[in-house]
């Protein structure tokens, strides 16, 4: 399959010395082939990127499933994408061997991983407004205030870990998550 | 003043282009005199980033003196240091010019700026607990989780302001933090 091919390169080498001839060798396809569904590397590290986190999102969310009510599995969704982030090789290697490429997803705008958290945040809220376990307030806007919360323990647990372990950090991202969502 | 002088070049030019020659001639000191105290523009850039932030720091305190408990108080400094960094213009000039020497910070090391703030939080969480309006919990990490929380409103507002205005950031951050640390 192309993106484990992907996936196999940017673990090897990074993001930026993977190069399209290099994905088409070990998928074992041509690089007309390859270059006729993704006209360059940034097209494919896209498209890995949203199936890796995409996976990540839904486990987060199966897992969070037993959660008495929306608010609940809401905060454990989060905190599980979070854990997932903080853990995942993938994310570790871009931002060992290419952190820049991060950079304007903090600092700018929002990536494709962020507008799926997004979006998967903003369907959570509505059901816990629905349900009566999350406070009222523009479902969008608290979608993404639980982003600018969350990311930073998927991305930035390194600044910190030499006074939270991975068990504290998932446990006050949840306090934190549930306390401003609590009605 | 020399850090006067430095903080008008780092405006001019950004931090990479910024020499001990240039700073040397703004603040009308030789060379010499300058290198006697700071071997390398990266000692200035560090001296200014601590002088500006504490500015920050302090005034952010000094407008959340009226909280009626220590958790209030902490909850406007922190949101105040947070509105501050969002709208300053050493820092909107440095994320533009030279944002990959915010990165480390973000994702591998506390830097002086989040020292400093880590300590005055600690310092609000044990008053906080004192005074029974903060919950229980070790203050160090209580007060790096706060920082994972404050950074993103300082730093990563620019990514969200098509959805959350300088208004909406302020109020979500307080409301977040509020639920954070209530006993």
């Amino acid at each position: 399959m192309v993106l484990d091919a992907v996936r196999e390169c940017v673990l090897a080498v990074g993001v930026r010395r993977t190069t399209l001839t290099d994905v088409a060798k070990r998928a074992g396809v041509s690089r007309m082939t390859l270059y006729r569904r993704y006209p360059d590397v940034d097209a494919l590290i896209r498209d890995l990127v949203a199936r890796e986190f995409g996976a990540m999102v839904r486990a987060a969310r199966d897992s969070a499933r037993g959660g008495v009510h929306a608010r609940a599995r809401l905060v454990a969704t989060a905190a599980g994408i979070a854990g997932r982030v903080r853990r995942d090789e993938l994310v570790r290697r871009i931002v060992g061997v290419d952190p820049e490429l991060v950079l304007p997803y903090v600092l700018d705008r929002l990536g494709g991983p962020q507008r799926i958290a997004v979006a998967a945040f903003a369907d959570a809220i509505a059901a816990g407004q629905g349900d009566g376990s999350v406070r009222p307030g523009d479902p969008q806007q608290l979608a993404h205030v639980v982003l600018l919360l969350v990311q930073p323990f998927g991305i930035s647990a390194g600044a910190v870990t030499g006074t939270l372990t991975e068990a504290d950090l998932d446990r006050e991202l949840k306090a934190a998550l549930d306390g401003y969502l609590r009605p």
